[in-house]
Parts: C-alpha cells; structure tokens; sequence
C-alpha cells in the first residue's frame, strides 16, 4: 500500500533527501513545500522558524499526508520537538538518522560534523552525536560558502577545490575517520570533498540516513493500518512554494540537472495559517 | 535643520549606504529597517519584493520621516516607482545616482557592471546606463559569491582574489573604463576589486553617489519647509529589523568592524501593514 509523504524545507535542498526516500519507496506520493520567501533558515531566529515550521506542517497535514520529513537541517534542528508534540502524524528530521548512522560507522570515535555557519552554532550535532556515543570526539567546521558555491555552480572547479580543501583543513589535520554533511546542499559536493578529506574517511550523507529511517516508520505505519480498509488513492508527485514557483524550478533543476514537474504557488500568509 | 531619514534594506547590506549618507549629514536623523525575516530580496519575486518595500515604507513613514532612501538594489529596481507614485515624501533609491555618475565618468562609453545574479538578469544598470548614453557599451556580470565572501569573512584572502579575478576577467577583456558596483555589500571588497581590474578603471559606488543624493534633496526639502515653523526634534539613530536583532548587530558589526547602537524587533506580519 502507497502513503503519502510531506516534506519541508527552506528552498531547493531537501530536494536531495527527497530524491533518496523516492530512490527507497518509489511507488509512494510526495508532497514538497519549499518556503521560499523565507530562504534560507538559517541565519534566523529561533521562534522565526519554530513558527515557519508549524506552519508549513499545517500546510502539509492538510494536504492529507501520512508522516512528515523535515528535510531542513535549520528546521530539523529547532523545531523537530515542538512538531512531534503538536500533530498526530509521524515527524522525521534529518538530523537524529545521519548520527546514528554515523556514530555506527565510526572506529576512532573522531567524527567530524560540517554545515552552515548556524547549524554549527546551534551545537545540534554535536550534542547528538555525544548523546549517542558519549566519548566521542567532536569536530565541527562552518562551511559557509558551500551553499552558495552549490546554488551558483561556480564555474572554477580549482577554486572549488581550494575552498574545500580550505575549510576540511582543520578536520584532516584532527584524523577523523567519519564525516557527517550536516547540510542538504553538501551531498552536491560529495565528490570534491571525499577527494579532499581523504577516500579512508567515511561520508554519512542525512538524505540517505533519513530515507531508511522513512522506510522504516513506513512498515510500521502499514502494520498499524493493516486492519484498516483505506480508498485507493492516485499516486501524485507535487511541488508548493511560497515565493516564485518559476525561479524554484530553474533553481531546482540547476541543482540536480533532471527536470521538475509544475511547481504550484502558495501565499504564506493567507494559506499556511 | 535636521531631518528624518528612513532607509530600508533586506538585511545589513544598506548600512554601507547609511555610512555614506551619515558622513555627508551628520547632524541629520536616522532610521532603519533591515527586513531580516525576507533576506535576502534578490532570488525572490517581482510581486514579493513590491509588497516587502511596501510594508518596510509604511513602518519608516509611520515612524515620522522626512524621506525614504531604498537602499537594496533589488528593491530599487523592481518597487521604486511604485513607492514614488504611492507615498507623498521624496523616495531616492541606489540605482539611479550611480548610473548618472558611471555616465559622467567614463571616456571610452565602456562600463562594467557588477551584482548578484537577480541585478544583473534584471537588466534595470543596463537599461538605466542607456537611458542616459544611448551608445554606451555595458558589459555586465553576475558575482554571486561576493555576498557570501563579504558576510562570512573568509580568511583565506588568496582565494578570495581567485574569486574576484574569476568574475572581473570578462571585464578586463572588454576593456572598461568604469565599474559600477551594482550591491550594497561590494564596497567591502573596493580594494581587491580596484587592485584586479586595474587602478586606470574608475570604480563607482552607489552608496556615496546615493548619499550625495540625499543631500541635495535635503537642500530642496529644506528650501520648501523654510516657512513653516517645525518643533524641534532630537536627534536619533535607530535600527529596526523584522528577525533577530542579536544576529542583525552581530553581522552588522562583523560587517563594518564598529559598534552599532541596540537594534530593535518588529513584527512583519503583525506591525507593518
């Protein structure tokens, strides 16, 4: 039996968590939100994006999804807890997956954790990773020019490169043996920063962690409903912004170089409330 | 006399306008706006940007100001005549003052045109540089990295001229003479900028072509008033942002390496329509 999935995230990245969990479960229906006109989460508050988050949930929910991803790392971060509390659905960040899976790959303990300079900042990785493995050693880098490179597919491959190396300087030089991308957009630089950070480092990549763990709660969810008689429903793929639908669909595209279907618009502030 | 001077900005980048305008009229007043919770304005849409500087606008002129400079160049280009045609005070944005003074200073009519990438495909510097010199040659490019460069303080000054060479090279071969610095953050890389594309090259910054402006409206303004008897008011500089005012301070200071004075929090949706 088909469910229906929502997703959330800020703009184009959760696009890569939702390209895995379809890789997972391609026979189910998506639902993807991108709060566009108020991208990127990041560099704000706290409340400003609890209540983003609670209202892109209800956005989503009335769309009648069964089980909700926070693709956003930001969102993910902040809001995860109050999300789970407030709707019935199932809620899945990318955050708690990506670290038990990391905290099983490690041998060293010595696991690196890279983001945005506010995902850094937030400790959440960090304060994870050691609920999980409590002698762990943590090493954390703000890369804050790798969504920017990423989103405007700057030509150089060779300053790419340097600014890379640039920033896992301080990681090699610590010999983690495990490296958490602790942002949706890094999955883009894979490549570039396995080369860099060394190919005997183990890259845990949130979108791939988090689409195991949808599949999971997804067998449960089923075994729940097993008894219930539920109307087929239409297998749908649909895409909602809060910002300029054509411009998330270049971005969008750009991004990951496949085509999108329509992308529909949705004004903030008079639907998500 | 002094007067009230409102500004707005989608984030810290108008404070290089604000440094400009204050220089020139330091006994004036000041109030600005940084719409934090929409930063940034450039990736957003036609119609989203016009409501954002609607709102900013009323909140300014609701706080008793005398005139409204739009320092965002995206806001200039897409709500000024909107702004101009709604609001009864004078509105100067950033766009015009500095194309007027590119044209002056160029000999060969060749100019360059630097800016995110929604300035440059928005084609406002190039239409406007036309108006004024029907056969001027503008060659015009998207520096997408600069923002972030600039924001985050990348350490690694070597790359950064990597960056900045990268951008400025078409430039370069187009043999320009002039270089209008089409955003409001790229003052802060004036002298990597002058030392890539040649010291012969004039560089034009908006902010000081913008704050010249402002002082010769106030002349008019001024002019008009000079029969009406007006209570005196005090003096007073004021920061106001949509998101969080610890971050807005931080970056804002971060951004120019001085103190700012407390900033304080309103409410999009709730305070400014």
């Amino acid at each position: 039996m088909a469910i229906s999935i929502g997703m959330f995230d800020s703009g184009v990245g959760g696009l890569t968590v939702l390209r895995e969990v379809e890789r997972l479960l391609p026979d189910d229906s998506f639902v993807y939100f991108g709060d566009t006109a108020h991208c990127p989460y990041g560099p704000k508050g706290d409340k400003t994006i609890i209540r983003y988050s609670i209202e892109n949930s209800i956005f989503l929910i009335d769309q009648g999804i069964d089980l909700l991803v926070v693709a956003c790392h930001t969102a993910s971060a902040l809001s995860l807890h109050k999300l789970k509390s407030t709707f019935s659905i199932p809620v899945l960040g990318v955050i708690e997956p990506a670290v038990q899976k990391a905290c099983t790959a490690t041998h060293s303990k010595r696991i690196g954790v890279i983001g945005t300079r506010a995902t850094i900042q937030s400790n959440v990785y960090q304060k994870a990773i050691h609920a999980h493995l409590e002698h762990a050693h943590v090493f954390a880098q703000a890369c804050p020019l790798f969504v920017p490179l990423i989103e405007e597919q700057f030509g150089n491959r060779e300053i790419a490169r340097l600014i890379v190396r640039e920033y896992l300087l301080p990681l090699k030089e610590h010999n983690i043996d495990t490296l958490l991308l602790g942002c949706t957009h890094y999955p883009l630089l894979h490549t570039l920063i396995q080369e860099e950070i060394g190919s005997d480092v183990v890259i845990v990549n949130p979108a791939t962690a988090c689409a195991e763990a949808v599949a999971q709660i997804k067998k449960t969810l089923l075994h729940l409903k097993k008894e219930v008689e539920e109307p087929l429903r239409n297998q749908r793929k649909v895409f909602f912004v809060s910002d300029d639908p054509v411009r998330f669909k270049e971005t969008g595209e750009r991004f990951f170089g496949y085509p999108l279907p329509d992308v529909i618009h949705v004004s903030p502030t008079n639907s998500l409330i």
